[in-house]
C-alpha cells in the first residue's frame, strides 16, 4: 500500500510537489506555471507595467516590447533564434521521437513533464534565451502529445496538459482585461471570430431557453436577434445555422459613422415584442468591418437589461485597443456584456488562428454543447476531469491556436502590445490627415475613424469635374476595382475596397502591422494617383 | 488602349500563358499547377500505380512511398531537409518580407508568382530537393500570402491562390476515390470532424428544406436524425447545435461487433413517420471510435433511398482505408452516399487539423452558407470569383489545412498512403493475434476487429476465479484507469479505455502510426501486466 501510495500520490500538493496531475489545484497554484501572467493582480495595475519595467526586467537581454517597429516579434526575431538554432541543438526535431501520432508513448513521459515543468514555473524573466529554449523545446514535445491527443478525438488535460492551463491562464487575463472582476467567467478558443460569434448565440439560446438542446428550436417561441446593418456577416450565418433563420435577424440602423443608433435598437425591440417575438440576442460591434466602428456599448447595455436580452460584443476586429490606455474608452462598456469575441490574430498580429469567445456567467459554454460522452471523457481519471475542455467546444479535437499568442504575449509584454496598437492607429491617423483635404479624395465618412480603417474614393482628373449624378457614380463605382487590379498586375502593393448600403465602391485601408511606415502610406498614395489618373 | 490590355489579359490562356488570375480556367488547367494529382483519370487507375512506378518516377532520388517505415515522411525527412535547408537558403526565412498581416505588400507580386507557378506547374517527378524547394519557398511566401487574406476576413483566390487550387485538386482526388464520377461534387476543408459532420446535417436540411435558412426551423415539421449508439458524439452536438435537438436524434441498434442493424434504421424510420415525424437524415460510421465498427453503407443506402433520407458517412476514423485496395472493400457503398467525412489527420497521420467534408451535389455548400456579403466577396473582380470559397464556410478565414496534406501526398504518393494504412492494420492484427487466447485477456467482441481498434479488458490474476457477477465487474471496471495511470506516473506508455454501453472500462488499443513495431506491441502486453498483476 506504501508502494501504491507513491504511484497515486495524495490530494494535497506540498510547494515542492505542485502534483499537477492531481486534484485540487486551483487557478492561483497553476499560476506559477505559465508566470508572469499573474504579476499583474488586478486590471488597474493592468496597464502599469512600463513604470515597473526597470526593476523586474533588469537581467532581460532584449526588451521585446520595442521589437515591433522591426517586423513582427514572433515572425523575425523568434523566428530567426529558433531556425538559426536548429542546426546547432537540433537534437529533439531533427531525430522526432517514434511516437508521431502514435498511441504508444515510449520516450519517458515522468522525465518530460518534470523538466518542462520545472522551466516553466521559474519566475525569471523572459530572455531572449529563454524564449527560445521554450519555443524549440514545446515545439518539439508539445505537438507530439498534442498529435495523439487528436488522434483520439480529445482535448483533454492529460494530453496536453501546459496547452490547457496556458489556455485557461491567458483567457482568464483576457477577461479581466474585459473588465470582469477577477477575470471570473468561461471562454474558450475558437477557429476564427465567425465560430465565436455563433458560440455567442448558442450560449444565448442556451441561457434563456435550455430545452432547444433537447427539444429543438420548435420547443421555444419565436426568437429574434439584433445586429447592425455594418456588422459582420457571421452574425447572419449564425441565425441561419442555428435554426433561427436569417429573417429572425433585425438589422438596425447606423448614424452617418456606422455606429448603431441605440434609439432604433428600442424601437425595433418593442415593435418585435408587439408582433409576439420575444427579444432574445443584441450583438454590438466594437471595431466594424469596413467603417472600424464602435457600437455606443454602455446605451446598448441599458436596453439589452431593460428587456433582458443578452448582450454580445464582437470585438473580433477592435478588441485589440483593449491593451491600449489610450484607445479602450472606444469599448467602454464591454464589462457589461455577457460574452465578448476577441481576435487576437487580427489587431494583435498573431498568426491565424487566434479567436477567443469570452463568456461571463461560468458553466453555461458547459452546459450549452456538453454531450456526456462517456467514451472520451472519463470522470474515474486520476485528476480533477473540469480541465478537460472537450466537452465545452462544438470541436472535438482542436488546433493548439493558444501557444503562439501564449508566446508573444510573454516576449512582447502587455505593453508591447499596447505599443503594438497604438502604433498602427498613429500610422491610420497619418493616412487619414494626409488625404482629407487631398485634391482627388473624398472620405466615407467625416471626421478622425475611430479604428485604423481609412474609407476613401479616390477620383480620377476625369470625374472630378463631373455633376453629382448617376453617371458619376456608375464610373466611380469601377474606379477601385481598376486600381486595384493594376496593383496586383504591377506587383506593387494591393488595398481592398467594397461597395457599403447606397455608396459605390470605395478604397478600405486597414492597418495592423506596426511594421509599415509613413513611407508605405505615401507610396500607397503615389501609387494610387499613378495608376489612376488616366482612369 | 493597348496598356489596358496588357494590364487586363484576354480571358483565354494559352498554353504558354496559363493567366491563372483571368477567368474561363477550368479545373483541368489548373490541375496541371498542382500536378500529377491528375495523372490517375479514373478510380480504376488509381490504385495501380506501382506498376506505372518504375518508368514514370526513374528520375527520383528518393522512394517517399518507403520512408513510412522509418518514420513519418513529413515530420522526419522533410523536417531534416527544410530545418537544415535554412541556415544555407534563408533568405527568405530569415529576412522575412516586412508585409506580414499588413495590407502593404510591397515585394513584387508579378515576379513571384510567376516563379511560383512555374515551378509548380513542371512536371517533373517530385523528387526530395523538389519537396525541400516547395516548402520552404511556399512555407515563405504564401504563408505571408495568407495571412493578409486572413486579416482582411478572407478566403479569396486571389489572396491565397495555390491554396485554393490546391484545395480543389485534392478534393477533386478524394471524391475520385470515394467513387463519385469524375470526382463531382463539392466539398471544404473544416476545423475537424465534428464541424464535418455538421456541415454535413446543415446541408441535408438545406436541400430538403432550403426556407430554414431564412425562417428557422420552425418553418419545417419536425424533423428527425438516425445514427449509430456507436457512433461519435458529434452527430448528437450538430442536432443541438442546429436546432434539431438532441431528442430528435434517433439512435440506432448495432450488433455485437457495434455494426448498424438495418433493419432497425427502417422500424424506426417507420416509426418516426407514423409519429408525424419527416426523416431526414442517416448517418452511416465508417470506423466507429470505440470499435471501429463499418456500418452496412449499401443496406443503409437502400433505406434511405426508399425514405428519400439524405445519407451521411462518417469516415472520420476509417476514411483512410478507402487509400487500401486490401481495406477499402469495408467502405463499400460509400459512393451512393450524399456526403462524406474524411479527416486525413486521423489514419492518414497528417497532422492535425485535417478534416474533409464531401459533398456529392454541387452548389449546396454556397447555396447553405453563402450570405452575399457584398462588402467581402466583391462580385466585380478581375477573375472568376468561383473560386472564393469564403462564401461556402462556417468560418470566414480559415486555417491553411490543405498545404500539409498536399505535401504529404505528393512525397508518399497514392501508394505510399496505402502502405502507410496496410501496415497499421497488419500491426493490430499481430495484436489480436497475441492476446485473443493469452491468460488474463478477454476481447470486447469477438472476431478480428474490422479497423485498427482492439478492444480487450486485461484481468488481474486476483480476478481470474472469481464468479462472473457484480463485484468482479465493479473490480474490472477499475483496472483500466488504475493501470493507465499507473503508465502516466511511470511514463512508459499511455493506451486509452472507456466503458461503452453496458460494458465496463475497457482498454482501446488503436495503431494509426505505421513507424509502430510488433516489439511495441509485446512491449505494451508486457507493461499492462507488470502493472497490473497485484490489483
Amino acid at each position: 500500500s506504501t508502494r501504491k501510495s507513491n504511484r497515486f500520490p495524495s490530494s494535497s500538493p506540498s510547494p515542492n510537489n505542485p502534483g499537477f496531475l492531481q486534484k485540487n489545484n486551483n487557478v492561483d497554484e497553476k499560476g506559477r506555471i505559465v508566470g508572469p501572467f499573474t504579476e499583474q493582480p488586478s486590471p488597474k495595475n493592468l496597464l502599469t507595467r512600463d513604470n515597473e519595467r526597470g526593476s523586474r526586467f533588469r537581467h532581460t537581454e532584449t526588451d521585446f516590447s520595442n521589437l515591433y517597429a522591426r517586423g513582427d516579434l514572433l515572425f523575425s526575431s523568434c523566428w530567426r533564434w529558433w531556425t538559426s538554432s536548429l542546426t546547432t541543438s537540433a537534437r529533439h526535431l531533427t531525430d522526432p521521437p517514434k511516437c508521431w501520432t502514435s498511441t504508444i508513448h515510449t520516450s519517458c513521459w515522468r522525465a518530460w513533464r518534470a523538466s518542462t515543468w520545472s522551466f516553466l514555473i521559474s519566475r525569471r524573466a523572459w530572455s531572449r534565451s529563454c524564449v527560445f529554449v521554450c519555443w524549440s523545446f514545446i515545439c518539439s514535445k508539445y505537438v507530439c502529445m498534442y498529435c495523439i491527443c487528436c488522434f483520439f478525438h480529445r482535448f483533454t488535460y492529460e494530453i496536453a496538459p501546459v496547452f490547457v492551463l496556458m489556455e485557461q491562464l491567458t483567457l482568464k487575463k483576457m477577461r479581466e482585461i474585459v473588465g470582469w472582476p477577477n477575470g471570473e467567467g468561461d471562454g474558450i478558443f475558437s477557429p476564427g471570430g465567425a465560430i465565436s460569434n455563433m458560440y455567442s448565440v448558442m450560449v444565448a439560446r442556451y441561457k434563456h431557453y435550455p430545452e432547444v438542446k433537447t427539444k429543438g428550436m420548435t420547443a421555444a417561441p419565436r426568437l429574434v436577434l439584433f445586429t447592425s446593418e455594418h456588422s459582420h456577416y457571421s452574425i447572419k450565418k449564425a441565425s441561419a445555422v442555428l435554426g433561427f433563420g436569417t429573417e429572425n435577424l433585425i438589422l438596425l440602423k447606423t448614424d452617418e459613422r456606422g455606429r448603431v443608433i441605440p434609439a432604433d435598437l428600442e424601437a425595433k425591440v418593442i415593435d418585435a415584442k408587439q408582433k409576439g417575438c420575444v427579444p432574445l440576442f443584441v450583438n454590438a460591434t466594437a471595431g466594424s468591418t469596413v467603417y472600424g466602428a464602435f457600437d455606443p456599448i454602455n446605451e446598448i447595455a441599458d436596453i439589452c437589461e431593460k428587456y433582458n436580452m443578452w448582450l454580445h460584443v464582437d470585438g473580433a476586429w477592435g478588441g485589440g485597443l483593449l491593451m491600449s490606455r489610450k484607445h479602450r474608452h472606444k469599448l467602454n462598456g464591454v464589462e457589461r456584456a455577457n460574452s465578448v469575441t476577441w481576435n487576437p490574430h487580427k489587431m494583435m498580429g498573431v498568426p491565424l488562428q487566434c479567436s477567443a469567445i469570452l463568456v461571463r456567467e461560468k458553466g453555461l459554454l458547459q452546459g450549452c454543447n456538453s454531450m456526456c460522452a462517456g467514451y472520451l471523457f472519463q470522470p474515474d481519471k486520476q485528476y480533477d476531469v473540469t480541465y478537460d475542455t472537450g466537452d465545452k467546444a462544438i470541436q472535438c479535437g482542436r488546433h493548439v491556436d493558444i501557444f503562439k499568442f501564449w508566446l508573444m504575449w510573454k516576449a512582447k509584454g502587455t505593453s508591447g502590445f499596447e505599443k503594438h496598437i497604438d502604433r498602427c492607429l498613429e500610422l491610420s491617423e497619418y493616412l487619414y490627415n494626409k488625404i482629407k483635404n487631398r485634391e482627388g479624395y473624398e472620405m466615407v465618412f467625416q471626421g478622425q475613424p475611430q479604428h485604423t480603417n481609412v474609407c476613401f474614393w479616390y477620383i480620377p482628373p476625369s470625374l472630378r469635374d463631373m455633376p453629382d449624378r448617376e453617371e458619376k457614380r456608375q464610373r466611380l463605382h469601377k474606379v477601385a476595382p481598376k486600381i486595384k487590379a493594376m496593383m496586383m498586375e504591377c506587383g506593387t502593393t494591393m488595398v481592398g475596397y467594397q461597395p457599403q448600403g447606397d455608396k459605390v465602391n470605395f478604397f478600405r485601408m486597414v492597418i495592423s502591422n506596426p511594421a509599415a511606415t509613413r513611407s508605405d502610406i505615401d507610396f500607397l498614395i503615389d501609387e494610387i494617383e499613378r495608376l489612376g489618373q488616366d482612369l
